[in-house]
């Protein structure tokens, strides 16, 4: 293993996590608020040791499976666990377990918060709090390019799209140009999303907030009512429009830059996502008009901003969907594991794996009938290759034992089975509210401290797609 | 497909069913009972079709894999369908669905019962309905061996077991001989299970009934409080001996009968088995000594029993473990999808399922530290084909898609998240009680006639191990 080469890119990350937290320190100063010296200390804190580290000499810059894995898993657990403090030493936060919670949430833009008055936090905190999710969006954005070879699945479309022949001398320049090219969009989401909060009359920085919260598919807010709080049919269109673009693969929107217009419909995983929206909108929708008697119109207003918040793995709220129908509530938490795109910001399982397990099983069914029969699994035009697919058969069973075995905990700390399973099934996920006690109109501050740690390794575990994570913590990665 | 040779064997079956019908008739007349002349119908609605169809000529007696999944499908509906019959002549169930919701609950070994009262139901019937557990084991074996080379997991040891060198020739001669074996084994548990329970006590017809709840994995009781109703640690102790044996691969028990007792112990199957029980009894009985302060006696007796009786998806109560603390009705309900072993008359995924899905996903992260490597998975000495994890890796998906799917469908019919969910995974896994509303002491009686038809459906597809019934409902099969 590459001790040094891993030390010193922690030191690098600390560095750049200090320098993220000056817009902060400039809003408090310009509010004047008590947080000014909080984040001054903060960056501080972060900025000395991180030069310390950063000065470790690097002989050999080989970078190998372990070490990209050590690297993604170590710079979200330093990151959560530095990003803390500005929350503890601003008190806004007072116990390590909630602040380390809630920089977590951020950084992985989960959304689940443990603040229960987010409406009194100074200007400083609120936006430290939804930058995280920015900076997570971006992180998440290079994991997907970093992992290409080991989280297949994800890449090989950003893969194909921009290394014509892998040979292996070429493949670094052209990753940082695809990185390159994949935060411009980014950037140009986050900007238009802005410009287009301002102009439906959100003030400048509520609309950095939710711009943030919804272009890195994360969910905090900084009003205790969520989007709910404007009532404005033109905020919830934007902030919904965006969520659904960033749910899906972001080399489809490069794609679109270069004038390739057809490549959302020609793609499989696209149109599966587009059609679980439209379907569970319409479910939803109705199941409101015929067991809550309300209006066609705001049925499906409610409904397509919740589904698309669930599903993009946001979390934002309009309506508090756990007073809803339980059918309407079963299909947000089907959602909830389906999640959005690979590529994009959003968590959960994602689309393309359900696609690949679905074509995996019809061969399976087509294998009983003509036993020697060669079937590939295709997306599209490509063939998937066997050890993806396995790979993907696995992912969903991890899940589902990290989802059970997890849930269990959660209920052995006295919480009820639909509370459990949805706080676990919303941290995994990377969403933010669950139901019932971790609903969208409540939190998750009333949960005891063992159970926000192990909700947290939950955020971390899902946006680091399992295997990262777990190849880290596996004994024979430390021999 | 060979269509004569399939509508004979219906033909066969219709006169077997028919014939099973005569020990409850018989009781009937012994008894005086009204059933009497339902039963008398019964038998000749059945055998008069039943020797038509039987007549058919088959020329070609060639039994491919689309004859088989085609006649173990239609072989479960049609016995269940024309099962449902004395129930409804009767009179002890008015509609159709609730009496084919019974009948399949029996076939299935399932014990969901939509029977408010049973105490009140004459003989013949209790008997016809708890001996359609015992068929319906009897059939699970011949199943297993019969749908050997596509089902592989359950059968890859019963297989090598009597098939020493797989010439095609041999090998019908040789399945014939195992399931002789097999069911000589099953008439010896039942008859042992059945002179122990007289011995502590049980009258002799109810020793039956329980005997054949036992060893069908089924759970039929002629009392309402189930096994709870007779409050003796005699019984119970035996029920549960049986249950756990009946859950084990009935060809470790061949073995100990050829005198081979390290079987048990050398099976990693078995190890599991054994080892989840002692663990969920563990937890359980120090939730109750905790949570309900419950003796630490008690607690581990009811632990036991419940435990024992879930994963084994039997489905007796002595509790009504609705009422534990949500932590042990969580387990409950993971034990729910866990089920017993592979080759027993237990339902559910399986244990060895899940022990090929634990390995590989310990090889698939491996991979990503030795990407080169193979690692074939293994079963004891055994080494796993690749398809065979395949394939066990498409059921658990399936099996998921499958739960979630229809507990949707429930919910949209009324009932809560926790109801719904378990009321699937209880005739999925073909246990039998679930919790809340379908709870161990109450029934499936107050579902809408179409949820009962989708749960019955669940039933027959977790009987089958879902491919056999999804082969036979897909497209291509009837190309």
């Amino acid at each position: 293993m590459n001790r040094n080469l891993i030390i010193r890119t922690l030191g690098l990350v600390l560095i750049c996590e200090a320098g993220a937290m000056l817009p902060s320190f400039f809003l408090a100063l310009y509010y004047r608020e008590p947080d000014l010296l909080p984040f001054l200390y903060s960056i501080l804190l972060l900025a000395a040791p991180g030069f310390l580290l950063a000065l470790v000499r690097v002989k050999n810059k080989d970078v190998g499976y372990r070490e990209g894995f050590a690297i993604a898993t170590m710079t979200w657990l330093v990151t959560a666990a530095c990003g803390s403090i500005p929350f503890l030493l601003s008190g806004s936060l007072t116990t390590f377990c909630d602040a380390f919670f809630e920089s977590m949430s951020g950084f992985t833009t989960t959304g689940a918060s443990v603040i229960p008055d987010v409406e009194i936090l100074p200007h400083g905190i609120l936006f430290w709090r939804s930058f995280t999710h920015f900076l997570g969006g971006m992180g998440t954005i290079v994991l997907i390019l970093a992992l290409i070879p080991s989280l297949k699945v994800a890449a090989t479309q950003l893969y194909k799209a921009e290394v014509p022949g892998p040979t292996k001398s070429k493949v670094l320049p052209r990753i940082l140009q695809t990185t390159r090219q994949l935060w411009k969009v980014y950037m140009l989401l986050t900007a238009a999303e802005v410009i287009l909060l301002l102009l439906a009359g959100m003030p400048l920085f509520e609309s950095f907030i939710h711009t943030f919260g919804s272009v890195g598919t994360g969910g905090f807010s900084c009003k205790n009512a969520s989007i709910g709080a404007y009532n404005s049919l033109a905020i919830e269109c934007i902030v919904m429009f965006f969520m659904i673009i960033c749910g899906m693969n972001f080399a489809l929107h490069i794609g679109i830059m270069r004038g390739n217009f057809k490549a959302y419909l020609n793609d499989p995983e696209t149109r599966l996502y587009l059609g679980i929206i439209a379907i569970s909108v319409s479910l939803i929708a109705l199941n409101q008009v015929y067991a809550l008697n309300n209006t066609v119109e705001e049925a499906i207003r409610s409904s397509f901003f919740t589904v698309s918040s669930i599903i993009t793995t946001t979390g934002y709220a309009t309506a508090d969907f756990d007073r809803w129908p339980e059918f309407s509530k079963i299909i947000l938490l089907l959602l909830m594991f389906v999640g959005g795109c690979a590529g994009s910001t959003a968590g959960a399982i994602k689309n393309v794996r359900f696609l690949i397990l679905f074509k995996s099983a019809a061969r399976q069914i087509l294998k009983f009938l003509h036993p020697h029969a060669v079937v590939p699994v295709r997306l599209g035009r490509e063939v998937v290759p066997d050890e993806v697919v396995e790979n993907v058969q696995t992912f969903f069973f991890l899940y589902m034992l990290i989802f059970g075995a997890s849930t269990l905990y959660i209920s052995s700390l006295g919480l009820d089975l639909v509370s459990a399973a949805s706080s676990v099934a919303a941290t995994l996920g990377n969403i933010g509210p669950g139901l019932a006690l971790v609903g969208p109109m409540t939190n998750f501050a009333s949960l005891p401290d063992s159970g926000k740690l192990l909700l947290s390794f939950c955020m971390l575990i899902g946006r680091l797609e399992i295997y990262t994570v777990l190849v880290v913590f596996s004994a024979r990665f430390w021999r």
